[in-house]
């Protein structure tokens, strides 16, 4: 009825990670009409996508083979560079002018060695973590903070549009943006590792535990994370929605860009301590509240258990 | 015009201490009709109160003499011990029946030992620290955290309306809302450290700090202090809204309650090394977030200065 009516422009994307965080992005971009190729290592990821239109590859190569738009959503900086660059990568297979969207949590240093290996091929590089979980991720309402080139940008555009809801350009460089995600990352570490310390405390000092989170959510002592986290704790439910050893790794990186910086976070680094303490006593997999039962172990104090 | 017009309960009132947050108290009570007696060991504290109605007694048991409830904000409990029970306390002098707000941050066994004595004289006892600055206080916007007996609780309860927007009644047990309170000053000072390392660390990353408090604010790395306290880094500002030596304080309190129930706090250990060095580097009647600037002398970075 108008001629202003917006089009979204449609793409050919690949999506290289298939996991929850991968499948929900894909799940993100056929919704908006993309059309998606993916690929993951283990060959059964995803296959409920494909009744929705996603072709699945058995190489990156493959998967990327005719996309303008590569989304990487893996684990780490090491899997990206694999995927990127190892044997059967798909730096080489990628169409001069495409754009890579890398999205792991990694060292800002790892993101610039990378955008500059893979821009030296007239391809396009990306800095794009994100935050926000699964669900979120397939109803494209994640978080992105971005860094690269305006035309790094601009290519990307209709892929970020599509998997979230708010996205940061914060610059032309990339590594800005892992660098932003990264001081996010150790305040986030730190606030779960402080609410487990609190909230047990406070059953340490008898006090009710659903009075504690009633009264600290509305306090100068609330955070994002003890708002979320601690009704895991109240509820003795530990089944994973972010892990322990998601903390291991972020907080680990924070650790090693800090040191090699000569910069000290003795905050970040013993609240480090507690995810290890958790992960090395069985709970790596766990949801990533469990460091409270450290604390409870550590001090005989008894946590809610889940009710049957 | 009806006849279900609330009628304020007015009452006679003692405010000992009047420092920024007991004058700001005694403001929103004399704001609220209630005749309003005061004591501070500083003979010419609140004296632009006098004008508005404030009465000023030479002792705090002058001060208490009619007074049906009596508020104690005073620095921590020893002063709020030596009012109530050295010489020329309160106690004594205090009318059968009154109650006794106490207001200072403490250990809740001090709490309760107070509670104990004072109520073996039939007198109550309502244990009640706040949070919120004197603003918030001169305002009549406190929250309160209360525990203490049914008694106690009502007939504190005409003074409290009138210095708190938001009270919480958490039990019988005086000792319980310090209890609450330490467990919110035990994240507030965790979280302050956190901001501060965080936000020197974006600097030391040559990331733009504004930029930083942006996307921090709207991602799960968020915390009340981080919100409230970092615009002061970004813009050199330490005029003191609330200082370095109430956490040192507050922190070890949280240390001597955790080390006497053999609870391990690490991370709020940590925390209250870094007060510490900016209590004795100097900044020990600074704003809170001069924390900030040792991480910043401790890595060579520059923070912003203020403009003049």
């Amino acid at each position: 009825m108008s001629d202003n009516t917006t089009v979204a422009e449609l793409r050919r994307v690949a999506v290289i990670g298939l996991g929850s965080m991968g499948s929900g992005m894909a799940t993100a971009l056929l919704n908006a009409g993309h059309a998606v190729t993916g690929f993951d290592v283990a060959a059964g990821a995803a296959d409920h996508l494909v009744g929705k239109g996603l072709k699945k590859a058995d190489t990156p190569a493959r998967a990327v083979a005719e996309a303008d738009i590569v989304v990487i959503v893996v684990v780490n900086a090491a899997q990206t560079e694999s995927v990127l660059f190892g044997p059967g990568g798909l730096a080489d297979a990628l169409a001069p002018g495409a754009v890579v969207v890398s999205s792991a949590t990694m060292n800002p240093e790892m993101a610039r060695i990378m955008a500059q290996r893979l821009e030296a091929g007239d391809r396009h590089y990306l800095d794009a973590p994100m935050s926000g979980g699964a669900a979120r991720a397939a109803d494209g309402e994640l978080t992105f903070m971005t860094s690269g080139s305006a035309v790094a940008q601009s290519k990307a555009h209709p892929a970020l549009a599509a998997m979230g809801s708010k996205i940061y350009d914060l610059g032309e460089k990339p590594g800005d943006a892992a660098g932003f995600k990264m001081v996010n990352q150790l305040l986030a570490g730190v606030h779960i590792a402080a609410a487990c310390e609190a909230m047990t405390f406070a059953a340490r000092l008898g006090l009710d535990l659903r009075k504690t989170y009633d009264v600290i959510t509305e306090a100068a002592g609330n955070s994002w994370m003890f708002e979320d986290r601690m009704p895991h704790v109240i509820d003795g439910d530990y089944t994973p929605r972010s892990s322990v050893d998601i903390f291991v790794k972020d907080l680990g990186i924070v650790q090693d860009m800090a040191r090699s910086a000569k910069f000290p976070v003795p905050v970040a680094a013993s609240a480090l301590q507690m995810f290890l303490m958790a992960s090395g006593s069985g709970m790596g997999g766990e949801d990533d509240a469990s460091v409270a039962r450290i604390y409870a172990q550590l001090s005989q104090v008894e946590l809610p258990t889940r009710k049957t």
